[in-house]
């Protein structure tokens, strides 16, 4: 049951993130004229899809990678590879984001950075390469020590939940600026609710939908990656400092012969008290 | 030391939220003409400041009301009275930000909820409403079962801390939405950055600072209310499903004679296992 509802809420993702890249994808090709890097409009129509893609949904399967049963046995630091690689991945498509709508601004001489959703975004950008940049120094490099890892590990997972809060909400500012441009001097305004309005509202929707699910599965719920002790390649351990200890369906409760049920123990004693 | 940097959070959160509030009234005051509820464009102008009052900082005061020392100790009651009368306040105060908008569009017949920060918004207040009720009907009221509450408390939680991102992410696409409207068709549009424009970008930013501390202390920080298994009114107690259990400068590192700390138990033990 537990396992199911585990796959069940995986799939669920699976699906709302991959909606939420196809309609921003139709949206921009069906009302807006479709994709040319070419510094034109169809330039900056990368830039929704670049940021949904990138900052929302890679950013999110990126922080999700230690949920998965499969990163809860063996060595820990090719898992962290894959989340540092994910992330950076997900960072590459954001900049290309704001280079589309840079390069658009250049072109047609509009200021950049002006709009509160802007501002916003940038920041989110900001915190994003900083995390990164700190999370590869302090956790995927061998050479800090416990203490400093034990003191980044519950600013890293904050600041991970913070960053994509913030993309969410730069995501549903833009959609609605988007729409207040496309729409203020057609015949059909913005308020009379058009087919383009009901699509992009329901695609901002959808993408808060998304980072719920994605915020419950980082935040309530204990599907956490078990740490049993070992060593492993480039780890360290020692008094660790939980950032949180979920609750929810578990894996926990025991499922024999599951390499992610340590039986007799839940699991949120154990994640409770890891490092890196 | 410990005790030093919660109280520094807490009177920061004050002057932070105070500000927000400040600055709302200032914007609407100085760029909009000030306030009256008549229907006219002076009755909008409550709307962002209840907003602001209301869905943003007096719905963080009551969120972090278990988080102040003074409620650590004594009957839990008062405190859960406290922590449903100041939502309550938020809900009615934020109800009224809703009239006031909706008003206007009656008067001047603008169509209701067509843009995407009034169809977050409009799901941000009924989620708001919903989490209330059933706060009060299961915490509150006497009659829910220990198993419910259980069940029930960190979704609860969850949803707290949902319902203010919702929030936040309501008033930054509300400050953007505005900013296009009142600088479309004046001299100096929002792309030139006038005054008001870089007034209220500042203030959005503001709220979002204000919003990640709040988030920072329920999220990360160990300032949660101990329980030390005693009995109050109206209180039950069983195996408890802990939502979080977090880290920073705690107050649990032993503060002799002071109420709140429990000398040789790590707060987050305590505190991880309640219920209700």
């Amino acid at each position: 049951m537990a396992v199911r509802w585990f796959y069940l809420s995986f799939y669920a993702l699976w699906f709302l993130g991959l909606m939420s890249i196809i309609l921003t994808i139709y949206w921009m090709q069906l009302w807006h004229g479709g994709f040319a890097w070419d510094g034109t409009v169809l330039m900056f129509n990368y830039h929704p899809v670049l940021m949904v893609v990138g900052l929302v949904v890679l950013y999110s399967a990126a922080s999700l990678l230690y949920r998965l049963p499969q990163s809860w046995t063996g060595p820990k630091l090719p898992w962290k590879i894959g989340h540092a690689a994910l992330h950076l991945l997900a960072f590459v498509l954001t900049v290309l984001g704001l280079v589309a709508v840079f390069q658009l601004h250049r072109r047609s001489k509009i200021t950049n950075l002006y709009s509160l959703h802007s501002w916003l975004g940038i920041v989110t950008v900001f915190l994003f390469a900083c995390q990164w940049f700190l999370g590869f120094v302090v956790f995927l490099l061998p050479w800090a020590s416990v203490w400093l890892r034990s003191l980044l590990k519950p600013i890293h997972l904050f600041f991970g939940v913070i960053i994509l809060s913030l993309s969410i909400a730069s995501v549903i500012s833009g959609i609605n600026e988007k729409l207040f441009f496309s729409l203020n001097n057609a015949t059909q305004p913005y308020s009379s609710l058009p087919g383009e309005a009901i699509f992009a509202n329901s695609l901002g929707m959808l993408v808060v939908v998304f980072g719920l699910l994605v915020l419950y599965i980082l935040l309530v719920s204990s599907w956490k990656r078990p740490e049993p002790g070992i060593l492993t390649e480039g780890q360290v351990w020692g008094p660790g400092l939980p950032f949180q200890v979920g609750v929810g369906p578990g894996l926990e409760r025991g499922h024999p012969g599951k390499a992610w049920a340590l039986p007799g123990r839940p699991l949120n004693d154990v994640v409770g008290n890891q490092v890196a």
